[in-house]
């Protein structure tokens, strides 16, 4: 299939047709990723600052697109905060490409020798660290994702398969062309980085089903896109899950780090996956520490919700139910809790939370290790936000999102999440006795 | 449920029984789950070790549970191979024994910290190796793989919940009792290796659906028992897929190595994943190159299965079909593949092969460090056996199996691969702007 054929959109595409569509797809992620594989450091490089300088070039072509992705989604009755998500403007475009850059600069993360030893009988064993494969990408209408997701796929020498929310389809289209200019500039196949043409949800469940052609699937979304995935697919996932996150105030707490905690924490934004949900505090500092620090997010539009020890303390707070202990508001929503110590607290979060990010705030060292030792969660905290669960606060420049499974990548998943390793074995003619 | 009515042997249960004996194992599991990871690896070793003595001093209580086994397995006219992977005697309980006592003195995988960083914020960023939690792991009938399974299990911290081969479970039974006994008299909580008691294939599927409870399932046997896992469970998986490696004698090789990994890359066990199951050898070398391979070979027992450019240069090799290029043998059956290059041995391997374990033999380095790079596999040596691929050779200590899949842990599973990992994350009252 030609590339202009493959390329175009597809409208109301026959089954028959799509599929034909995403298994040319495939083969060409295949052979990208067997190029990409080899390609090195500098040729990576040069791509995505090419791609960073076709985004500024492309700006009136991206803005055009998004414009039509706007005029559709004020049609179909978007929600206000969706809309926002979607939109760009010259600063945002220009934020995308700068991004570029950032990934552009982070070290080579292929090739990194994780481990090297020299056998008794000679066999010099190294770990060395290797691409995934094909990625294929699933994820919201946020155009930057789409620059995001292709450019640390391609940093990590993976092709990638992008699927993204279909409101942002055709600014998403132009952004992949210009990743695909930065790509032709820099000589590597323009098949490195591919946006499946069509809007019809179809798609998804056939990339769910394209194993031995996609080698790992990064949902993001919601609980039930991430369901669906372990429902159909047998491709290995790396799974970002609700970040049920939790901030526990520990007796000998500083109470001014608690107040700057605790208010940064749930309301610098409400709506990322490392904001606290659920606040606990031991008895013992209650009535001393919770009222300014509830003051603080009353004034800041947050609800409050509270077992009756809080509502003891703060009689406009609203009763907590146990669902509350459960949920994750991404939202100026805060449940509170009285716990009875650093025990309590801990199963509490066990009980309840996601294993995402949690953090303790206290000046008692011993009990910061007992936390940070028992809590099995991706991400501990002492003493600081539970909003730094981010890739780009760890240094890593950029992620793709947040693991919460248990197999390796847990936590930010940025360039070195997104390779694999194998052994590279020298030897000399020995066989084994 | 008390421990003895719990670890009474379930026959002819009912599935409500059953899943109710499940459920209990389930929670056991957890909370010793728990228990393990805070557990300093002083007590970790010492369970080990007096788990060695177990099994010494119940030797005989050990063979006369295999004599069950044996005996049964005579009934139901089990063939002598897999009568024999099942027997016991003295010599072999002395081996398990000191299998314990290797693992032991393997360094602690637990709390390793993997990565450390201070941001210009002063938050100081560990990564720290932890267990996995709970392993649900189903194996065949070998009782040395009960031991070697829950010892890995316990000196990496997590609870293992075992389900060998029904032809072996009095066996496994017996040594579990000897595991139970050195996690006593270490302080540790027994749950943390449990058996399934019961031979009912039932619980293998109840197994697979302890999602929350079990957090990894590693399936040990055939394709069609990982084809089941994918198929019926939500548990991330450590699988171990099937084996068809290559051994590839490039034209520069020399001959005298190739001669001698050749043979015992396919000869020293046949049935071990590592066995090379494909020779391809260069057109430029076949002629001087194979002749003594094939007469070794085939004077060690092995059918010879080649295409036309074997068969003329030997006789009496059999036709191969396309079938015997995506064969794993386990037996004494190799193919033989005549190529152009390097080239087409890649696109071989990478065609047929199972990203497990391939070999180049060469005197040449550049096509040494090409087929390092391009050959995408767990394993790839240069110039030795692919008999190799085991993590006791590669200095693990011990493994549980050989990962094929892409994400991390591929390769070998010892006790480092049975951990995974959480961020630390030390500040002062940090919050992000």
């Amino acid at each position: 299939m030609p590339t202009e054929t493959l390329l175009r959109e597809r409208t109301a595409t026959s089954e028959a047709d799509l599929q034909a569509v995403m298994a040319e797809i495939g083969r060409r992620a295949r052979e990208a990723s067997a190029a990409l594989a080899l390609a090195n450091a500098a040729a990576k490089t040069a791509a995505l600052h090419k791609a960073a300088a076709a985004v500024r070039t492309r700006v009136a072509e991206i803005l055009e697109a998004n414009g039509r992705d706007l005029a559709e989604a004020e049609e179909h009755g978007l929600t206000p905060a969706l809309r926002d998500r979607l939109a760009l403007d010259p600063k945002r475009v220009e934020a995308i490409a700068e991004g570029l850059k950032t990934v552009a600069a982070l070290p080579e993360p292929v090739g990194r020798v994780l481990d090297r030893r020299t056998r008794p009988n000679g066999l010099v064993i190294e770990r060395v660290s290797v691409p995934l494969g094909v990625i294929g990408i699933i994820y919201e209408s946020r155009p930057n994702v789409t620059v995001d997701a292709g450019g640390l796929a391609l940093k990590s020498g993976n092709a990638a398969i992008l699927r993204g929310g279909s409101e942002s389809y055709h600014s998403s289209r132009a952004l992949v062309a210009a990743l695909a200019e930065g790509l032709r500039g820099a000589g590597l196949p323009e098949a490195a980085i591919q946006l499946v043409p069509t809007r019809d949800r179809a798609a998804v469940g056939m990339m769910l089903r394209m194993s031995g052609v996609i080698d790992i699937i990064v949902p993001r979304g919601g609980a039930s896109l991430i369901e669906r995935v372990h429902r159909e697919s047998r491709i290995p996932v790396i799974a970002h899950l609700e970040g049920l996150c939790h901030t526990y105030i520990h007796r000998a707490a500083d109470p001014a780090k608690a107040r700057a905690i605790a208010l940064n924490a749930k309301m610098r934004r409400v709506s990322i996956c490392g904001a606290t949900e659920t606040l606990l505090v031991d008895r013992a500092a209650a009535k001393t520490v919770l009222p300014p620090i509830l003051a603080d997010l009353r004034s800041a539009g947050c609800e409050l919700r509270g077992d009756p020890e809080v509502l003891a303390i703060d009689p406009a707070a609203v009763p907590a139910t146990e669902q509350d202990w459960r949920t994750e508001y991404l939202d100026a929503i805060l449940a509170v809790h009285v716990v009875g110590g650093i025990d309590e607290a801990i199963e509490h979060i066990e009980r309840y939370g996601s294993h995402h990010t949690d953090a303790i705030v206290t000046e008692d060292e011993t009990a910061a290790e007992r936390f940070l030792r028992a809590v099995d969660s991706a991400i501990v905290l002492v003493n600081a936000s539970t909003q730094f669960a981010d890739g780009g606060e760890f240094g890593m420049g950029a992620e793709i999102g947040i693991s919460t499974q248990r197999l390796p990548p847990r936590g930010p998943v940025g360039t070195e999440q997104l390779t694999t390793y194998k052994y590279l074995v020298r030897g000399t003619g020995q066989v084994r006795p």
